[in-house]
């Protein structure tokens, strides 16, 4: 398959692409041209083709896009079918909700053990994911091949957790904890920061209005 | 004070100077030039520029960025001191991790209640939360000016819910749940969408190295 280098800010908007082009099959739409995706997500139509061109024009000239290619095209790009393995490190009440309330195997990603110490959870399974011991990490991880672990352990624990889990091989961290980490070569961390989102909105409550 | 309309782009990167000022602080550093910032953020010192001058230029030539006034002022833009109230609906494992880990009051916004239909969680307290009933939802509204309510209920509940909110004269969801909820009129909607983070994670762990 042909990769493209593309850039951050186009890599963070296909997951939107995504969203929108599942629910456009979802309705039925077979095809679409630039304009009417972006009307639907309230951008631009050269911001589309724009953004699109980037990974190889697919789209007709007057005829648009196919919908469901287009959507296949971008779970490629976002590596939906090289079947990444995860593990989630805490099963406190965050790691719980991605357990029991996050589809994992949307993005092509499959959740395979959970791990934890509290004695009251080690040992049992939510939603068909076994909660281990956070002692046999390491014992895991030599045995199963894991590309990403995510991090919903408090967030003190968070930075040695990561070294660990770098040092066992795992590529990708998915990071729920407040900690920022530093940088582990050869691992990428992917941070989300709940705070980030709750500002903007906070910024656009209190934006001034035309009418003001 | 004086408002000036900002990009949403430069409004999403705020935050993420916040967090860093606040590390500089922390750190004792009192004055910054562009180029320390970009360099700890990973960015241009060009885009530092441009970002802050958005807002009208402070940081003196050849002398940088005051830390501690920048901190303030990106405060006062992402209306950190207007006193902004949430309450949660849905005080389930989500929820819960929200009202124990996530520091509203480190955004300027007070979380003052959450809302559940479990009887077991009415009536208790979370990390001096109280957890009121689901339906005493319009009274509690109808006595307190609630600005945000976080939505961690289950999906089928979302937009049922919004609108009961929107009618209540709430004017901010921030919304965890899956469902794209529609356009409220006058309501701002935040939707928080892990997979965006997650299918970013995904790509970058794909991508064509510079070795290949």
């Amino acid at each position: 398959m042909m990769k493209f280098k593309i850039s951050n800010n186009v890599i963070r908007r296909l997951p939107r692409y995504m969203r929108h082009l599942n629910m456009m099959l979802a309705e039925g739409v077979n095809k679409a041209s630039s304009g009417e995706i972006a009307k639907r997500m309230g951008v631009t139509a050269s911001q589309v083709r724009q953004d699109l061109n980037c990974f190889g024009g697919f789209g007709q000239q007057g005829y648009g896009y196919n919908t469901s290619e287009l959507r296949d095209r971008l779970a490629e790009i976002l590596a939906m079918n090289e079947n990444h393995t995860a593990i989630i490190i805490g099963a406190g009440n965050l790691g719980h909700a991605l357990i029991e309330n996050f589809h994992f195997d949307d993005c092509g990603v499959a959740l395979t053990a959970a791990f934890d110490i509290a004695p009251g959870l080690v040992g049992t399974t939510l939603s068909g994911v076994p909660i281990l011991r956070a002692e046999t990490l390491e014992s895991f991880l030599a045995e199963t091949k894991i590309d990403i672990a995510v991090l919903s352990l408090p967030g003190k624990l968070a930075s040695l957790t990561a070294g660990r889990l770098a040092s066992c091989g795992v590529r990708g961290i998915w990071n729920f904890t407040n900690e920022e980490l530093g940088e582990i070569p050869g691992v990428i961390i992917e941070n989300v920061h709940f705070s980030d989102s709750l500002l903007a909105l906070n910024y656009y409550l209190s934006e001034p209005r035309e009418e003001t």
